[in-house]
């Protein structure tokens, strides 16, 4: 059996650490034993310690001349592309994301085409629902057209036509995933537009107060960071014959509103969490969250097996398992 | 009142050279004096004889170093883009398709960018109905997401992309239009996949055979060259508001098959001219139509005044009137 070589580009990111663990602590992908994982991202990234293996950790800037043939060269089965730069920084600088989201984009399915000789990995990317712009429909279909409002969403749908090109042409063999927002982030509430609908939860968790600046009626579209990393494991390893064509699926999630999630908190950890959570409206956020999409019809996914959670209650659960532990240790030796 | 500078690239080709005519007669557009014309293209465009006013005609590639800089550094009010590799050519030059139809695209809305001061040029962007892939519903709608199976639609797909963003962003004003199947076209028969069904009818009317490789059952989706060219000049002086954040629009056509055209020649001709077309079946241009779409539900575009021809007596009767006395002339000069 052919063993499996290992490349995620965007490791050091929230997503991309998690999946490289993953792999390490399971040491296999669809029933292959890993030989190597490289991991590259313009932060050094860290080899998991549960990594036995050949491993690399390199930092690098995707869009810089040679570093996409560079990191294809040791011709890897399977190429985890997560590195962007966020939604945020690519509005405020033009270049930048151009540079980053566009441009490192495509020197990477470049570089993999240059390699030629057979060679058609796997390659799974990770967009975003950012793709997709209001007016919406109350559930998007997978046929509905991508018009983005934002610079970071057309950087991605443009990557997502790429891929289907590369894929169409034979270059590679691309997944595309539009990931719904991941729930509870963990870490420090940070400037997101979309940080309440973690902060709210994972700060009262912690005994913290959190603010919400959106009415609890705002509906949203969610996945927890475990779900959001067994769909990049399951988009590594499915038959791509099944995809078609069409080679970007947007993700099922759990379509839930504010006060959904306040009472999933009450239910799963108490109603002394909620109190913890303070109404400071806020209309610039609340501008923003209104174009937002609310929710999914994800059957190309879901028919391609991808399953999300199916209550908020879960979502906090898995927060609970995966995260609080450490979080509560960080947080005791440095006190906010 | 403020006098018009007006820019065509791609003004070499069918429609490009048609638009500088008209354009040339007319002395004006929107209401306002055209004071210059600029063309360019690959190879030397013809400045229209009718005009009078200042022009320039050039020969550049867009994707070159600093060409589109110098060609928009007259400041022209209006920018009509219609430069691109065809889709056969592109499909079989990967590196030149993606070199023109998006490195010279992006190229072109950079340097508009880069003018800065306030500049903000309409840009009419000729894309295309390529950028979507089967299968199709019965009519494609406006929201009908953009899933190319061509290297030259995913090419187009990212200019209607890049035209959105840089227009949300206040670089520029621009429009995409998804033209419908140009026909008549006038010339001789091409090799393109889509060339019978002008064939069909412009070689019959001119006394010579055609070849129709299809069924006459297959639909598409038309318009004749006059009716490409209102729809250039209409996105050229439209109120942008009214467009809103999605900046392409597919145009309106007539929805007709082969037999619907056969039968409008019949008419219009006459039944003589209908038994200079041969029938003979060709599964691969068969098997190429058969991934096309057969009609579109242009609701956005209608809505702002652009409007189809409604029968395929008119289409014909376009090309008698606008192409069949000059096509003649130059045919007697040049037999078969």
């Amino acid at each position: 059996m052919h063993d499996m070589n290992l490349l995620i580009i965007g490791a050091a990111g929230m997503l991309g650490r998690r999946l490289g663990e993953q792999l390490a602590n399971e040491g296999a992908l669809g029933g292959k034993e890993i030989m190597r994982l490289a991991l590259s991202d313009v932060v050094a990234p860290t080899v998991p310690t549960a990594w036995k293996g050949a491993a690399s950790a390199d930092i690098a800037d995707l869009s810089a001349p040679g570093v996409a043939a560079r990191l294809v060269a040791q011709r890897p089965d399977v190429i985890f592309h997560l590195a962007a730069v966020v939604s945020g920084e690519a509005e405020q600088d033009f270049d930048k994301g151009y540079r980053i989201n566009l441009d490192g984009t495509r020197e990477l399915f470049e570089a993999i085409r240059q390699v030629g000789d057979d060679y058609c990995p796997r390659v799974v990317f990770s967009s975003s629902i950012a793709v997709f712009g209001a007016p919406f429909p109350t559930e998007v279909a997978d046929d509905f057209h991508t018009t983005p409002m934002t610079s970071y969403g057309t950087q991605k749908a443009m990557g997502e036509l790429l891929l289907a090109d590369y894929t169409r042409r034979g270059h590679f063999d691309g997944v595309g995933l539009r990931l719904p927002t991941v729930c509870i982030r963990p870490g420090k509430p940070n400037l997101a537009a979309s940080g309440f609908f973690s902060n709210i939860l994972r700060e009262p968790i912690h005994g913290s107060t959190a603010v919400l600046p959106v009415k609890d009626t705002v509906r949203h579209w969610f996945a927890s960071p475990r779900t959001a990393i067994s769909y990049l494991l399951h988009a590594a390893t499915i038959d791509g014959t099944r995809i078609g064509p069409r080679r970007t699926l947007s993700m099922p999630g759990l379509s839930a509103t504010v006060a959904e999630q306040i009472d999933a908190l009450r239910r799963v950890v108490g109603a002394d969490a909620v109190k913890l959570i303070r109404q400071e409206p806020d209309p610039i956020i609340a501008g923003i969250v209104a174009n937002w999409p609310e929710a999914f019809d994800a059957a190309r996914a879901i028919e391609l097996g991808f399953a999300a959670e199916t209550s908020f209650d879960d979502i906090i659960q898995v927060y609970l398992d995966d995260d609080f532990e450490q979080a509560n240790r960080s947080r005791i030796k440095e006190p906010a």
